[in-house]
């Protein structure tokens, strides 16, 4: 009645036609396409299921195409459903055009019953296999098509397992799987009420319309919508002949690469069992062998395989992680596709592929997901050595690379030990602005809380240590100097090792290898820079940074916070008396102590950046972060700066702040204290005439932070215009600079077109401006946000990739409000999102000028660049 | 050559001139049209301004007007610039189109020289009132038009007075004033290296230059930035004649009312001095007389006043504040204004006018500004007594109404006097949840910290509580039971009396007045109901609230917050439980334990709101709120739970959040606890299906909090629709209900249209809108809020008053976005704002459908709705 197809024999696909046929559907067609041997089958259109969901029954017609393609199959695999000699089993699985891990049902070994179970032993000469393949077709198709209740399987094999006296299901014979495979169906009989179907087709029907119908089960409508899954049809379903590779000397399974997925070598690559299936390699009871040694056992075989190696590999231009099984002699692939690598392989694979004609530079770059690199830029932990290991906790990759170091508690310590040349990991609850000095002496920092843009992953960052932050597993006693993980308890002066870009901590020295920023590393960058518009920056705030940062390629400093030069040494002291001051007079002369040591810092960092500009933000920070919080510490303060303990003590509750995020800081302070902005525009101006007067060429870029009016930015504009006038002024040296503003207010974005008046540049603080736009604390989302990823609310971690429909939206009104007003605008992003890819490739896609990040970043951003460049130009 | 008119007579203008001659300028020249005597005089546009700051010189034809009209002037005067008989004195004063009070420059007495100022004294017969205005225009003059600073001017004064041994000015005798004359002239030549100018009209030159380049002294131009005053071409120029009320016993000055200001009884209402000048009446060196006296003294000039007041009243259809001075018997008119007023006078003259006819219903309800309605709704000071109270401290005025009583530190305390009937008030460094029982025992909250929207002042409002916010001038001592202002110290006991409306704090008990809803006040809320559009609902927690709103004319409940409920009696120990289970298990049973509470809350809040709607929100603050914080509190609530101490302190330590405002709070609570939005959605249909069973009628809308992703939203809606239809499938009671959605994280503003998709309304939480959107915390603003408005940044403290710029335009995207999607969208605002009159005129012009606000703003908003709709209308 209808010509409407239904279904389609693999063989009459391919990988186009996933729409209809679903992924998995698509892909088995397209490898049977090139020729290669795949267990045969065919897959039905995700139409027919979405026919099914809307009438609750097949459309015509169906039931003949699958009965057409079921004697196909059999014809084809020289078996027949149900056959009491040489029976056919198959798998019927969902597989719909987006990938959906789980969400919907499976059937292994359809076609099992009393008659075929016996074939089957017959077949393959083992009992057990034929019983237990028997007993997991009953459990999973009574589950899943039948609606009897997973537990009441459970129980029947519990009760097998005690009377037997055995822990496992591998201590079961055939015989007491016999009598198992009894009690199921009575199981089944009980529950569903009604037997279950012996006849194949039936099995058939049920399973198909199973499948169907968990595309509407309620975990699989939550998660599309939670992962905006929306127009699919449905789902297609693929019913493919089951392939065994135990079935004696002749059969075996493995998996292999088509290059090393380690070091990126172009060889062969694998390992295989013989008589096993998929699960025994998985589960590691027996060794597997390398797979050039089934180039002895099974030389036509092995033969085969490396020329289906290489086929896949030109066809789909990349390394290839393929599934076989090896049935009585006859090769199967059950799967191919492109198979992860470690940084290093890929890209070696990128490099040589372009040198072997294989692909272009612009794919080249592509495959190298940006990522990717900080495994290049530090050291790693020896993969072989780790696997002695155990992880002891694991918190949040907040800062990569791996440490080894011994514990300890608090800065003075981790300092007094560096001292020493004790390598040291400093262990805190959180972080804090005092810590800074342990956290530089430390080799890594490990936090109990705090999130990816915390104070401890943020300065570590920046640092290049590495760091596990938000590691929930442990609680931390600084007073007793030790930690605790469950019953275990790791005590001052134990080693352990942090693994920064897995967020894994261990206990012990596990022994590390060294970044190798090899010819190939180079080779890719400069492709990649080739590429790409956006420029990168960096974010540093010292000399050492700034240089390091100049030699992974950052073309300029995008933020240099100074209020990290207000912590070092002597100069807290100042600041403190800055703040104790009761009047201008009183601040200025704290101010006067500071501005020659932040004008050497701004000399350093010039110097270092000649030629590239520096953005250097103004004081951002609520001055309580520069007072001790505990009464213990302000006791000390007292003593040492000479102050009544109770002034202090009432100077820190008065400066005291409910939400300090939202608080008395960024142009704020300046606004309030003008003689801050004063000292440092003084210092920075004074800072570029010397440097100027060296011939060291500068351009500095005054950035106002915080504001969300234009009248604030006007005001210090106004005192930084003034200030340097004088300094020109007085050194008779003109320096061309410029004043622009932190886009991190929600506000700022909204009235960008006022701002823009008033601002040369804007850079996105894209931390605020997720913190305050989502309203969402960094340092507390801790408690809610890893579940928010979980549940799909939010698809990434705000904070480390850019919200876009909310972030993003706020940076594409300030930016089209901003050249609204000056079309030039050059407008950048500061933010930590600035060295993550999607959010690099986002903010190439809004017509930013550039990205900052931090040191460590930079390749990774120059990479991510390119990849936004390449992908907008097709 | 040029015909362009530069200078305006008086007669020559009329009030609808602002833009060429000023407001001042305007509105001389109409009361002189009225043919009201006013000293007569001439001015000078605002476009030679222009002229002059552009060119450095006056226009062509300008020298010959103004010399055409000084002529025209001494000829209406019948005296003579620089005559040695009958000298003509002018003043010379600024007067833009817009008010710049104390910007710009002035100078009066001009026409004193060395030879008038003996006219003077003999006209007069006072020669010390001729050299003390000789002196003063002196140093007025040198001042402002030759650039001597004032201060040499003081040090010549500060002599004379030392010599003489006399303490003030008044001191001096003409003898001494001739002296100071001699020196303050040396002055002038030794600073400005010139003479002082003794020819009458180049002293006009050179004053009307002053005032011409005053217009961009840095003072004005950044006044001018900052109230965003723009496109005026400059200021004018007002030439007039002085007129002096102390030239003897025909002499005179005073300042009247067209009604009574206090009363608004119609009745003429003022006092005067004879022989005075205005400074006299104002400095209070004598005692004024009331103005019917006048009657006795001076009739003629009495019967003009009289006619004078009825004129102005009838044009200008409004109450008037006057100034006039009798020279030698010619009265004289120097200004009139609309009046100053309290409400009961507002509401009373507004009432009245109508009936007489002056006004129309829709100008009469215009004439009453909302906001002070305020007054008419709380007890208040008696402002007789009062005058003998000084000012103790001033905060801010975070809820209205006067209130007496005793000190109390604590809660507890407070709770203890409460019940011996002792009337106290709460006096706290700031107020934390933990404070609501003390605070409803107090008559009034006194708080050292904290903005118009912290903790004390939204409870207090909420509770209808006087409540003076952010009094910085106090420190508390809570242990030790006393506070301070400066050196005094008010101790537990001792009375204060606070004034919420003003923000004052006085030691002692000044006598309240009761307040009076009368008759007009009625009236005028009936015209406002019958002219406005807006809905206005109110934030009720409790059902006394719910029926206070209810006497005030609220059409439902926008917002009840079920948090404050979780603070009452044992409630709060079963929220305790729930905080502190480890498991589901025990959450579930704490929650069982609420759950009939809640119920029976709101049952009352349905009882008392029958056949209006009840916005529900769901629990908001974060749990922490819950516990205690200090280590005492812990202990002993450590003891109560039977808890241990250190499993309770690590809670509490585990709960704490660096920005709570950015936290776990609000829809993160029921997301990761849905359990909590069962139990609130169970109690909520529980009640609604009782009161229906009453015959109730019920229509909740259940409000999901700190929305920022459509999902979150999603998933709560699923549990609030779950649970609503098992209430309703159990007691087969069908309830109309609606879910919906607080408005104030950023990105739900941005994401609306998303959003949209699954409320069924947007409630705007301007409070969380305004401190996500600005980057402002409002319990920590308070530090430079206050800066930021005297500085003009923010025209208004935006927790106050809606910054419709910034959150404004958020409210405008969501609103646009959401109704894309759902057309009808319901609207509203529930935050702070709803009941303040320039944010209630915002909401109707964005197209809200409702505001709501705390019972006693109700009447506020009522009003403020009908201004908007009039004002829209016109």
């Amino acid at each position: 009645m209808t010509d409407k197809k239904y279904v389609y024999f693999f063989s009459e696909g391919d990988k186009s036609m996933k729409d209809i046929l679903g992924g998995k559907g698509a892909n088995l067609a397209e490898m049977t396409k090139l020729g290669i041997p795949v267990p045969q089958g065919f897959t039905i259109t995700a139409e027919s299921c979405d026919y099914f969901s809307k009438n609750g029954k097949w459309p015509e017609g169906l039931e003949k195409q699958i009965k057409d393609n079921v004697a196909k199959l059999e014809e084809t695999m020289k078996k027949k459903l149900g056959d009491k000699e040489n029976p056919l089993l198959v798998s019927v699985r969902s597989g719909a055009a987006v990938s959906m891990p789980g969400m919907m049902d499976t059937v292994l070994n359809l076609g099992m019953n009393d008659e075929t179970v016996l074939a089957v032993a017959k077949k393959t000469g083992n009992e057990r296999f034929a019983w237990d393949s028997y007993r997991r077709f009953i459990q999973m198709f009574g589950d899943v098509d039948m609606g009897v209740e997973h537990k009441f399987f459970e129980e029947v094999l519990e009760k097998a397992k005690e009377n037997k006296g055995v822990q496992f299901d591998t201590g079961l014979d055939a015989g007491d799987l016999k009598k198992v495979v009894e009690e199921y169906k009575k199981v089944v009989k009980k529950h569903a009420v009604k037997d279950f179907p012996q006849e194949p087709f039936e099995q058939l029907r049920l399973s198909i319309n199973a499948v169907f119908k968990s595309w509407n089960n309620s975990r699989a409508v939550t998660y599309r919508k939670l992962n905006s899954i929306t127009g699919l049809l449905g789902t297609a379903v693929n019913v493919q002949a089951m392939v065994f590779g135990n079935m004696g000397e002749t059969s075996g399974t493995g998996v292999c690469f088509s290059r090393d997925p380690s070091t990126g070598k172009n060889e062969f690559y694998g390992e295989y069992l013989m008589n096993a299936q998929g699960e025994d390699v998985v589960a590691g009871i027996r060794t597997p062998q390398p797979i050039a040694e089934l180039a002895k056992g099974m030389p036509e075989q092995y033969k085969e395989l490396v020329a289906i190696r290489d086929k896949l590999e030109k066809h789909y231009k990349d390394m290839q992680d393929m599934e076989f099984t090896i049935q009585e002699g006859k090769l199967f692939m059950l799967q191919t596709r492109n198979g992860k690598r470690t940084a290093h392989a890929a890209v070696k694979i990128s490099v040589d592929m372009v040198k072997e004609g294989l692909l272009d530079e612009k794919t080249a770059i592509i495959r190298v997901p940006p990522e990717h690199l900080d495994q290049l830029l530090h050291k790693r932990l020896d993969e072989v050595a780790k696997k002695k290991y155990d992880v002891l906790a694991k918190g949040l990759p907040a800062s990569p690379g791996a440490v080894v170091g011994k514990v300890v508690f608090n800065a003075d310590d981790a300092v007094a030990m560096a001292e020493k040349k004790e390598k040291v990991i400093l262990v805190r609850t959180e972080t804090s602005p005092e810590d800074i000095k342990g956290m530089n002496a430390a080799e890594g920092i490990l936090t109990a809380r705090g999130g990816m843009t915390s104070h401890a992953a943020v300065v570590a960052r920046g640092m290049g240590k590495a760091c596990v932050a938000g590691c929930s597993d442990i609680k931390v006693h600084e007073e007793k100097k030790e930690f605790k993980v469950k019953d275990a308890i790791v005590k001052e002066g134990e080693f352990i090792t942090l693994d920064g870009s897995r967020g894994e901590v261990f206990k012990g020295q596990i022994p590390l290898v060294d970044p190798e920023l090899s010819g190939d590393f180079g080779i890719l960058m400069e492709w990649a820079d080739k590429h790409r518009t956006l420029k990168v920056r960096t974010n540093a705030d010292t000399p050492a940074d700034a240089k390091k940062a100049r030699e992974f390629g950052a073309e300029g400093i995008g933020l240099c916070r100074t209020e990290h030069m207000f912590f070092e040494g002597d100069r807290i002291k100042a600041v403190r008396e800055m703040i104790l001051s009761e009047d201008l007079e009183g601040r200025k002369k704290a101010l006067a102590k500071i501005l020659p040591m932040q004008r050497e810092d701004f000399e350093g960092l010039f110097t270092e950046m000649k030629g590239l500009p520096v953005t250097i933000r103004l004081l951002d920070p609520p001055l309580h972060e520069f007072l001790p919080h505990e009464e213990e510490d302000i006791k000390e303060l007292s003593k040492e700066m000479k102050v009544d303990f109770e002034k202090l003590k009432s100077k820190v509750e008065e400066l005291h702040e409910f939400n300090p995020m939202l608080g008395h800081r960024g142009c704020r302070l300046g606004i309030i204290f003008p003689e801050i902005t004063e000292m440092q525009t003084r210092a920075i101006f004074e800072a570029a005439v010397q440097c100027a007067n060296k011939g060291v060429d500068v351009e500095p870029e005054v950035m106002v932070p915080l504001v969300g009016h234009v009248k604030e930015l006007a005001l210090q504009k106004e005192v930084i215009v003034r200030v340097a006038d004088e300094v020109m002024k007085e050194s008779g040296k003109d320096i061309k600079y410029t004043v622009g503003t932190m886009i991190e207010v929600p506000r700022a974005a909204l009235t960008a077109d006022e701002i823009a008046k008033e601002a040369e540049f804007f850079s996105f603080g894209t931390n605020d401006l997720t913190q305050m736009g989502l309203g969402l604390s960094r340092d507390d989302a801790g408690k809610f946000l890893p579940s928010y990823v979980d549940m799909g609310i939010y698809a990434k971690d705000p904070f480390q990739a850019i919200d876009q429909d909310g972030v993003g939206s706020l940076m594409k009104i300030a930016i089209k409000h901003g050249r609204s007003v000056k079309e030039k605008l050059k407008c950048g992003i500061c933010g930590e999102h600035g060295g993550e890819p999607s959010s690099v490739e986002f903010c190439h896609k809004i017509g930013l000028n550039y990205v900052s990040c931090s040191p460590f970043r930079v390749p990774i951003a120059r990479l991510a660049a390119a990849h936004a460049a390449i992908k907008q130009g097709k």
